[in-house]
């Protein structure tokens, strides 16, 4: 190899290349360090820590924590030094194969809210758990409906998901064991950090969103169709939520942004963004190997930005290691569903995987693997890390 | 004073006797450190920790969450020791009077759920929001009804409440400004410790609940009714829910155990108690010093043990710091009930305060307070302090 830089495996056309550099925590001899994803290599910076100056206290420590509390000029440095070093020399000692590395949850994560923002999601949903009305409520247009998640079963991806157990509607009142109706969520997540504040607006949003990972918010659909009215999900989700390893910073996102689609009527002054916080990202659904969902993150009604000045325009605060995620990404066409849910249409139309084998929702010892692309600087492509999970059998 | 114990602040006859001792975390001239509340004193732990011999360590942290993880033998030996302590000593150096302290948020919240137990308060609710169907819904009698609130914007008693805005349901399209509903939830909560488990069975429970406290859980009921459906309450409750400042453990609660009420059908093995975990603990409101409601909490529909067997009988964990809360405590009666939402009937039947004044929901400068009781060994009587607020005009 001449320099770290011109092995294929970091060229500009690959997702991780010098554009991207997410951040994650792998096990190291010494416990987790801080790491950084170059290509298929994971780097740990603790033992180069003496490459980034006064940064080398943050990139030492053992979690992406007080990386996330830095702030954005933090972020920006730590950023501006990493592609320094990746395209400059030859590739730091430590550097070790993804496939060799332990990958942990990467922040302790605080609060956990799950948006609900995309329109075809919502409509497909309301069709099926509400048939009997209107599937889009009327508050939906107006806000981006969300509600807090579990922030204590939030897990890496590669973590094994136990099949749940729960209550389901019976036909002579509840029954309870094993989920039936096993799902998954593609969604796009959002890792708050800097300053804890109240009352962020759409243009200060961006100080206050690290970086961005792919989310599986697995759902089990009998517990939560009998558990939901009037509170909301609770234990049909509460069991388990997949996060990416390697959270991509916002920076990497600049060429992917685009406008939220247009509501049709105007928007509470709180919610108008005066730059564009929509991403142009897609997303690959794959079910035991074979591609069964395309979802377009691009479609979806209301940006990050938005989403995060709804959450705190009450005065609720925002934390470093603060979840939100998009809700499920589904488009109008039936290969964009980003849920089981939907492209079964609640189990009715089975697929058919590459194996030959029919699903409508998850069996046990299946695997789900979402991954997501956007639009990076100079025609190159911004990757967001895999997030994958398989269903282990329920207890008993 | 002859000793600590012969004081009356500290007689058997009232709530902080020897026969409470709830723990809280008070500002030090060095710091947060760990106190135990003795009469209407705090008696800060650090400066004795000698006392307290391989716990020392323990009780000199700078919050309960060391403690929490501890588990219930070293609860079990901590409590004997304060017994011992209090009752057979002159008062330990460093006790202050409780008006000298400052109380802080005694430990870091992990997730914080909240649950929807008394029947009085979802049928009132119920008949309120839905007046068109049937008040309670049909899972309200086989599961304790929950949904997880915002953990980050959980506050000590006496931390003022700024007004929320938000969005609330117009006569054309929605509007946004301050909340123009703010409400009280006069709750019970229970703060979890003990091992991280998944699975806790309602015998098991015990062992994963440190204490309890008095928990406010302020709403903005104009937000909350456009808000949330179909996926629960949202930032009509986020902006921040206040818990008393001192933890009377569990332990506390012996002579106050009683069943829960039967519900007229079987119930799911899964939550069926082998030993009785509903709590005879009394709350009082009052409303700028106006007593409005004394709340029957031995009328809840679901006991802790049968909450948090249900929170994780999916495979979520329970960690040291998660909080779950009862949800509000009405009664049959109107003097019962635990929200001002149902005291006024919707703001349609005012009350009158002491000072003359008509109140349906609350004004700016209003403050509420809420304490507890329950028996105790004895005769006695064990205390749950006071949580406390004063709403604070919204921000502009």
């Amino acid at each position: 190899m001449t320099s770290w830089i011109d092995d294929p495996a970091f060229a500009a056309d690959r997702p991780f290349g010098p554009q991207t550099l997410p951040y994650g925590v792998v096990e190291g001899r010494d416990g987790p360090v801080v790491a950084v994803r170059v290509g298929d290599h994971a780097l740990p910076l603790r033992p180069i820590a003496g490459a980034f100056g006064e940064l080398a206290e943050l990139v030492s420590a053992d979690s992406l924590d007080p990386l996330l509390a830095a702030g954005r000029p933090v972020w920006s440095a730590l950023r501006a030094r990493l592609r320094e070093l990746v395209t400059a020399t030859a590739p730091p000692d430590g550097a070790v194969l993804l496939a060799d590395a332990r990958n942990l949850l990467p922040f302790t994560v605080g609060d956990y809210v799950d948006f609900y923002s995309s329109r075809d999601h919502a409509e497909n949903v309301g069709r099926m758990f509400r048939p009997d009305s209107d599937p889009l409520l009327p508050n939906w247009t107006h806000l981006p409906v969300g509600y807090h998640g579990r922030a204590g079963t939030v897990v890496v991806s590669g973590t094994d998901i136990v099949r749940p157990h729960g209550q389901r509607k019976g036909d002579d009142g509840p029954v309870f064991g094993p989920s039936g109706r096993l799902d998954v969520e593609a969604e796009i997540g959002f890792v708050c950090g800097g300053p804890v504040a109240r009352r962020v607006s759409t243009s200060a949003a961006p100080d206050h969103i690290f970086g961005v990972a792919v989310v599986n918010d697995w759902s089990a659909r009998d517990i939560q169709a009998w558990e939901y009215v009037p509170l909301g999900p609770f234990l049909g989700k509460s069991f388990g939520t997949s996060i990416g390893a390697w959270i991509t910073p916002l920076d990497a996102f600049a060429a992917a942004r685009v406008p939220v689609p247009d509501p049709g009527h105007p928007r509470l002054d709180y919610l108008v963004e005066d730059q564009s916080w929509g991403l142009d990202i897609r997303l690959v659904v794959e079910w035991n190997g074979t591609v069964v969902s395309r979802p377009d993150f691009a479609g979806m009604a209301y940006s990050c930005a938005q989403q995060l000045a709804h959450l705190t325009v009450n005065g609720a605060t925002v934390r470093p290691g603060d979840l939100f995620a998009s809700g499920t990404v589904s488009g109008p066409e039936r290969h964009q569903r980003g849920s089981f849910l939907e492209l079964c249409w609640g189990g009715t139309e089975p697929i058919t995987l590459d194996d030959g084998s029919e699903r409508t929702f998850l069996a046990d010892g299946d695997t789900v693997v979402i991954t997501a692309t956007a639009p990076g600087p100079d025609g190159s492509v911004v990757g967001l890390s895999e997030v994958r999970g398989t269903i282990v059998a329920a207890e008993d």
